[in-house]
């Protein structure tokens, strides 16, 4: 364990002198110190070119902004004009000289200057930021797509799981970083403290958290734990504050009710799926009596999609009785059974995009439920209806393979023999 | 503080769980299951299939390696036919698509394979240590240098500066980092654990090195710093046991006297002159009565030279004398001015490589010393002379752009003068 | 730094493992168990026995704890009796074996059962809360106050200040502790998470507390503390939410606004005047533009003493007056002066407790204000006003000894002045 | 964890600060200081005053330091005329009032004076190292015994079990700390630094130490342990650096090899017994698999003995062939066995201290080995035999009480056969 305390150590330096670097008036603009930045003057003095860009940056106007990227996306492109010919002469002869030349002229000057800018300490936040401004500039100058590109190339790469931490997060956790857990929730909002004390403090009650070490009070991606005796039917239930904790030793199920990502900067770089395997892996090894791994989950697209459904044969006035909120329960789960297994987009995955990560990440449909989620947007979106996804780790990558290559999506033969029966549409009004 | 002993909490957690991931025996060999990780598979199971490949690599005989390696090197190689047709679409036309086509086509395969092999827990140790394999190998095998350059090109990216984390050496650190200490140090060979406690026991020593948080077990590079009164002129004084040490408050100079790098899987990926010159700003800070910044540096090329230059009319007799072990320490000290200063690479750099290392960081030579150096080593590759080499950093980016672009070797007046002074070649002899 | 983090790890172990020993179903009753911790078996195993003697007694009902410290006041009291014989002795010879015999006679013998019972990890803890069922139990038994004298003598010596750790309490700070925080507020209650967060937050606000590393998860006292340009003259102001807050550096004020004891079991033993000259050392030290320390303070027994001054000839219209809440703002002032420096106990110290507290720490009667509490209890013991008390550490030693030994208190000359002032009864109903 | 996380924040700041108390000039003699901390003064300055008391005493001359211990031995002494009335009072009535005069009067003034010197950061070292110097007067003044009996009084009070913290010493140890190991270790001398890596550093050795929080830098006790299969037989094998360490699952035994007191000053209070019981709960609950613990320690006292017993009948022979050096292994262990159970001081008890020490924590002689320890100290002590104790806690308590009570020795069964065996004295020249 004093390994790892050395290793504090070491981070606490770090973070401690975040500012010790001799400031000073460089008078050239952004554009200047970037070319300054990829020339020789940033070989020997490139983490305080890199500090000055970013700081220099921080105060431009959404205008300089816009320009600053154009910058990136035009000048500092790919030649391709320049790499026709490495390209042609490598194909004939792949020698190591050539193929240095290739790989340098292959990679935009953009990237060679992301990596220079991320030197300073802290730097990498500020990339993060700086893509969510690329990301909304992006939607009116889509040919910022190209830059884009190599953020998240190099995003990527930093954010590779080897490097990602995972922490627990409890009532031993820092007020500074729960607020950013109530900040950050984005499934079953966080009211106020003595909710966010039920989700953490209860012995039954578990959260967690992927961290980069260069950005320690920021938390990447969270997952909301429930240890409960059986599989959870209801988020109502588990948020309740009337119900009396478990022991962890009595629990047999973990329930996944809440994946929340923090960073909208690393957008398409994912850490859900890894999240999740290694929180199983974590909750099975310190409890052995866990034999369930599943999610609560919403279905978000449940109520949109049967809005297209109404004047289908087949389950047109069931759907109907479904959005006029008057589906009893067993119409209300076999509709959502439908949904989840039967509805898919034109590349033959699922419309749901819930439904779409975990089944991409190997789970299956384990069960749904009704009355599960009584809060305005769970009755707004699937009439209250939840589904459970189940994590069985001996089967994800069999389901993950079905799902990815061939769109087969892995179901329990309940929820399946639900999703195909024939709805007795009038069995509430008909209950005598 | 605490805020970072959150971060440290983080990264217990990391190492303490090392191997909490299944294991299964997969039958497939090292190169199937690379595909696999490379393929659908690796998407959602790249954890798992890159413990098992770096598991499997580690038990590979050195014939195998080399096929692993020769197999990265050709079937992972760039596909130029392909790349060759985007590369002039994309000069045509420098849409998304074809920028996100020509990008991945641009790629090497085995770049990506990398990335994902580099996702358990421990991965980047094990990538450095298999560049150490492939050094190895690219010796009798060059055409290997391609897959080198991917090598280099990720781990420059995943040990940039910005993830570097600088540590502070000293009494208080775990006797298993010290026993690496000793054995890294690589310019004055630490005799034992006294002699190591003279090095970093005393107020008036100080030690620093970097570290990545992805290996917090192994210092990348550090420097051994003498805090003295005046500029140091021998390692023997420095290191003597019978010496009185100042308080760092006496202190006026910080005396480098040693660097050493720790890691071969990383050579190529320069850490000195960062470290150095973060080392110059931590101690400015602290001990804001500091005024010289200099190193107390070995000519390992001094006595090499002066063998080639007997012949020599100026300085032949001279070179002749020191290397018969005769010279004045006046003589000597010409002999080295002149030798850094004038002799000269076709590139016009300088032939000393520890002086090429300083001057293209922007330092100067200060100042040259004769007696320096009683080691054997010191003896046979300087006749015992030593340099110090000045970092100012008010000048050091001047300096280091004179040198880079225009092979200017900056240099004190006194030492200048001492490097074009004639030599009174007898004067030893002639002393009565 | 290091060197303290050894320190954590040795904690951690400690409290990691707070029951790995052997728990075994003894059957003797607790005086049983409490003679034998005494004896022979409690020299060898005394730390199982404590622990079952702890746990025993946590069990206990009312009656039987009652009975439980009626056995400690009498049955282990001192045994007069056998000392007087020794006493006698000693006078004549003051031998060693003598004194050794005295000593031991001389001691109660709970002394001796209370430090074997404080042998398991957490029994101080324990000992501590015996010791709030105690203080209950002396009301109707005030013969037990024997007992409780030697409960304060064993816990002011573990509790002697070399033990105590200060501590800074912010927002880097685990939920778990801040939730202490506001339990223990006995000042200005805490309303919720917002007030806290304003009280622990901004760069201007500061909070620190003691505590005992036998106990780690309880504060024994803390103080809150606003950095302001000039002295605070209402609680209102500190409090608000709309103020702006000050960097560190602007602020030429400390003012200590609440100060809260943790520990009803630690009763008699004070922390406060310690705590508050350790807080003054430590922010003079870290903000050296810190001029005046002062505290902004209630004055709990104004009204109360107010309303047995309204036959008074001098001031009884004008106490009259602010009892009906009338009184103006100079008024106020006027009768809170004169009530915290001429009003006094038989004793000759102030009436006043809290004054009594901060006059025996050594400080001074700085200013006293009007509508500086308008919380309901403020309105109600002091009509809203509050006073500053000077912490000058270079006088506090002097004002201390004229307080403790000739009962002077000092204070401006201003509040002086203000209270000997004749009093200007109408002024507020004649404003026109 | 976190939480202890805090903890250690709490003792960083604590340990980082130490001198930020406001340093002043006072002309006082250490007499009139002392009589300072004990008035009024001390109520409000206490911590300033023993600071400067504490700094004073280290200043003092030996003749000095004899008188200031003289001052406490006599005027700070328990005034027995005073407490006589008060004695005779109490036993005539119990009142609450005449407890209290009583206890005061009972207690000499110097314990609280040092009680009260023991409030600055570092007093409680400063404390221990006083008692170094007492410790040292005492042997020429035996009357200052009387001072020393408060010492120990109150440094049992402080460094009660329940304030201890166990802390596990390995190659993740600070250098700072392990020179203390190499330097306080008392039975088996660590030769140098590949000696202690030897006993720290393979997976089958344990170190375990108890501290104080006050004295974070300073271990109390230490206790190394070997990780074996059978039970070990000789310290030789153990320290060799040949042997191949098994990992902590194969082993079976723990062998105590050496345990070390660390600081003079707390001589006659006591850890070993709470040492070894507490290492034999945490290696138990660590290593399930570990059936046996016992010492393999010295039998310093054996050929000291046996120089007494030449003349006897019985072993005299014998006795003489042991002291010669040329007793066979079994003769050696026979006589080991019968000096260990057999030998007894007039007070019942065993006349070797090491047995004493054992035996009085409830342990029981297990085996005796000869050709155990063959460095010099241990030749000339016992002949190189040692011998085992065991630690069975589910009979400590029983041996104990039958130790302490009756002076009854446990021992294994063989070993008391062995302990009452008629010699065979010739046996060695005997062999053909």
């Amino acid at each position: 364990m004093q390994r790892n305390r050395f290793l504090s150590d070491i981070l606490s330096t770090l973070f401690d002198r975040s500012s010790n670097l001799p400031k000073t008036q460089d008078a050239r603009d952004i554009y200047a110190l970037c070319r300054a930045l990829l020339s020789e003057e940033g070989e020997v003095s490139g983490q305080k070119l890199a500090a000055t860009v970013l700081a220099r940056y921080r105060g431009l106007s959404d205008a300089h902004k816009l320009a600053f990227f154009q910058f990136l996306n035009d000048e500092l492109d790919i030649d391709a004009a320049a790499l026709a010919p490495l390209t042609t002469e490598y194909a004939a002869k792949p020698s190591v000289a050539g193929f240095k030349r290739l790989s340098h002229a292959a990679e935009p000057k953009r990237q060679e200057l992301l990596r220079r800018l991320n030197q300073p300490v802290g730097a990498t936040e500020e990339l993060v930021s700086m893509r969510v401004d690329l990301l909304e500039l992006v939607r009116d100058n889509p040919e910022l797509a190209r830059t884009d590109l190599d953020f998240v190339h190099l995003l990527r790469s930093w954010f590779n799981r080897g490097f990602l931490v995972l922490k627990q997060i409890n009532w031993d956790t820092p007020a500074r970083l729960l607020d950013k857990i109530v900040a950050y929730e984005a499934v079953h909002e966080i009211d106020d403290w003595d909710d966010l004390r039920r989700r953490l403090y209860p012995p039954d009650r578990r959260c967690f958290a992927f961290f980069h070490p260069a950005m320690p009070d920021e938390p990447l991606i969270f997952v909301e734990v429930a240890l409960t005796e059986a599989i959870a039917s209801s988020v109502d239930d588990l948020l309740s504050d009337a119900r009396e904790p478990l022991t962890a030793q009595q629990a047999k199920t973990a329930v996944f009710y809440s994946i929340s990502n923090c960073q909208r900067g690393l957008k398409g770089i994912s850490f859900g799926n890894l999240l999740i395997k290694q929180v199983v892996a974590e909750l099975s090894l310190e409890y052995p009596n866990l034999t369930h791994f599943v999610t609560l989950s919403p279905i978000p697209g449940l109520n949109k999609w049967l809005a297209t459904q109404t004047n289908d044969e087949a389950i047109g006035p069931a759907a109907q009785t479904m959005l006029e909120g008057t589906a009893t329960a067993e119409q209300t789960r076999a509709m959502a059974a439908r949904y989840l297994i039967t509805a898919k987009r034109p590349d033959g995955k699922p419309v749901d995009p819930v439904a779409r990560f975990h089944l991409g990440n190997g789970a299956e449909v384990h069960a749904v439920h009704a009355n599960a989620d009584s809060s305005p947007n769970g009755r707004a979106q699937s009439g209250g209806a939840m589904v459970n996804y189940l994590y069985d780790l001996s089967k994800t990558e069999h389901h993950h393979e079905n799902f990815a290559l061939r769109s087969v999506v892995a179901a329990s033969r309940s929820t399946l023999a639900l999703s195909t029966a024939p709805f007795t549409t009038k069995s509430k009004e008909m209950t005598p």
